[in-house]
């Protein structure tokens, strides 16, 4: 049977290109970037062409690039990075931001010693982030830091960062944007959504796991949270992973090569999802505001997201009932729940992310197989009545 | 020209089996381990299977296996993460641990809001830590935290870790030990060292870069760096890096696998060398201390360290001046001062340190371009006087 991935937001495969680019770091150039002979110089070299290639990809200087293992880390270096040098006060984030965020914000806000005011801004009934809310927030208390994503990883929403940046900025805050789900889907460019830090990571956009970078102004004073040997400008001490470092640099210079095209293929695809489930009736989320255009959630009333996925996946689709990264933590949406979706709803929601390895017949299959399984769980339930 | 490794304490190539082993995980089988689709559970499945050849090589059960990047930031796990959920107390260090273990405690003693008293442990003149120095830092004040290296770095010196821990329990403190150096080069269990946390890396043990692990005590609170999706338990959250947790996994059954063959071919080689290098007049740190069987750091008087490995490297050798981790901050070694040496002969150090790639004629053929060049480097000193 063929299967077909369609949970790009979750991870991606790793470039052709990329694991070429990678495999001499694994056996031929294995060296450690800080030894000082010539197998440590030749990881170094690599680290420093990745490090260009980087930030490139976002509009930034070398130097402005933090190499971490994750998004995760990027988000948490930030959050608690920047909170370890300042004078507690407000932090604020978006209510739908990703896990790695809003706990990390909640342990600042949890932290007897130094404890932070945390402030969640609304979103309306598409997801998007409530600009006259986050200025409400930063009007009413000093603001020490400020986190609003790019990209939402279930809808697939795309923020006004910049609107929420400048107002931050005006109020003297830190701010930040997690970049993860925006990176290789839409242009990101850094100078333009007025941050002062940014996350990117590689395993969204066909690099590998373990390489992510925190984009940062230099003047943003950040406490690292690991420390040691000094690595990355003592912001993140640790032997630098060379092969994911490497694989991560190629995965953006080849993103950044072919977003436009990418972006087409992407948008003409999920159109044609789209279509098909406004056929079946199905209630697409965030429908109406800015998405990434790989990116569909969606809720067929009276069908269990979970069940979908798991009928969808032994048809031979992968698709997710929510974000991969808390299904360790199943439950409701928290992003859906924000933008206020009845719970019902919410249930059912199931999201589709296309990938540049997809195609217009793996869509058409999709739907039907998908009307075929919906029609097969009606019958069920009209048989249990 | 051939070049050979004699860096192994700074990093290994990948073995072949290993890279095996994980080329599935970057393009087939690339899923996130979270998805609950079947490139998800294969992930997943990985996973665990590498979680029983981490826990299987240091005799504990699965569960006691906490993933992370690397080996600073397990060490920077236990050091940050046991420290989060105590009184601040006392936090003892050995005077030789890495920089990922002594800035982490030293991090602890400069917490405004919850300063810890940092006690070092001193060494003796071969580089063991001396127990009874241990024992006065116990008794002097409660103590919160220890850590204790299993094998230093530089020296190869192993420690009585099983002695120091046995004291630091009975004074009612967690115990951990870096091991990252030890494995693969002498059996550790982590049972016979009676701590309650250690460190092991893959890098280290012809393992890939990105995955190491906190082995602990199921009893020990610890909080965690990284805050988000709740993976590893809730300890260590972040997309699982699953080519290189599958890599760690098999070079960890390798390294069980390959032991004994491994000590008694490493150590017959570094006798050799050591033959030489007596018979040149070195001296050698640690001699006469137990030691790891592939590590040898010694001063040839008169001759600066640094020189000698670019010198080295430019014959086909790569040999360490100091510890790579601590390279892209030179200076003296913290280790031979800690011993007390002399600086003029701390200035000369180098370290080799053999792998299993490693033969009886490329001893030689070292042995040989290091009475050249140290020739050469006499006869150049002499024309300057």
């Amino acid at each position: 049977m063929t299967y077909t991935y369609f949970d790009h937001n979750a991870t991606t495969a790793v470039d052709d290109e990329v694991l070429d680019a990678m495999l001499p770091y694994f056996q031929k150039e294995f060296g450690n970037a800080s030894s000082r002979h010539v197998r440590g110089i030749a990881a170094r070299q690599a680290i420093n062409r990745a490090r260009e290639q980087v930030a490139e990809a976002v509009g930034v200087q070398p130097a402005q690039v933090v190499f971490t293992s994750g998004g995760s880390e990027a988000n948490n270096l930030f959050m608690l990075g920047a909170a370890g040098y300042l004078k507690p006060s407000r932090v604020i984030v978006s209510s739908i931001e990703h896990p790695c965020v809003m706990k990390a914000a909640q342990e600042l806000a949890r932290n007897p010693d130094r404890k932070w005011d945390l402030r969640r801004i609304a979103v309306d009934a598409l997801g998007r982030v409530e600009a006259a809310d986050a200025e409400r927030a930063l009007n009413e208390r000093t603001a020490g830091l400020v986190s609003v994503m790019l990209a939402n990883n279930e809808t697939g929403v795309i923020q006004d960062v910049a609107a929420v940046a400048e107002k931050a900025r005006a109020a003297g805050a830190w701010v930040h944007t997690d970049a993860v789900q925006a990176l290789g889907k839409i242009p990101v460019n850094f100078a333009a959504l007025k941050v002062h830090a940014m996350t990117i990571s590689g395993h969204k956009i066909n690099g590998p796991k373990g390489a992510a970078a925190l984009i940062m102004d230099k003047r943003l004073p950040l406490k690292p949270m690991i420390f040691g040997g000094g690595h990355e400008n003592g912001l993140r001490s640790g032997t630098e992973n060379v092969p994911a470092i490497v694989g991560f640099g190629v995965a953006c210079a080849l993103a950044r090569k072919r977003i436009t095209e990418s972006a087409s293929r992407l948008l003409a695809m999920r159109t044609q999802l789209e279509q098909g489930l406004r056929e079946m009736g199905a209630v697409v989320f965030g429908l109406g505001a800015e998405r990434l255009p790989n990116t569909c959630y969606f809720s067929l009333e009276g069908i269990e997201g979970d069940t979908l996925v798991v009928r969808m996946d032994k048809a031979g689709f992968a698709v997710a009932s929510g974000a991969a990264c808390s299904s360790v933590n199943p439950g409701r949406s928290h992003v859906l729940e924000a933008m206020g979706v009845d719970p019902l709803l919410t249930r059912c929601a199931v999201r589709v992310s296309l990938g540049n390895s997809n195609s217009p017949e793996q869509v058409d299959s999709f739907l039907q197989s998908l009307r075929s399984i919906t029609d097969q769980l009606k019958q069920m339930s009209m048989a249990a009545i």
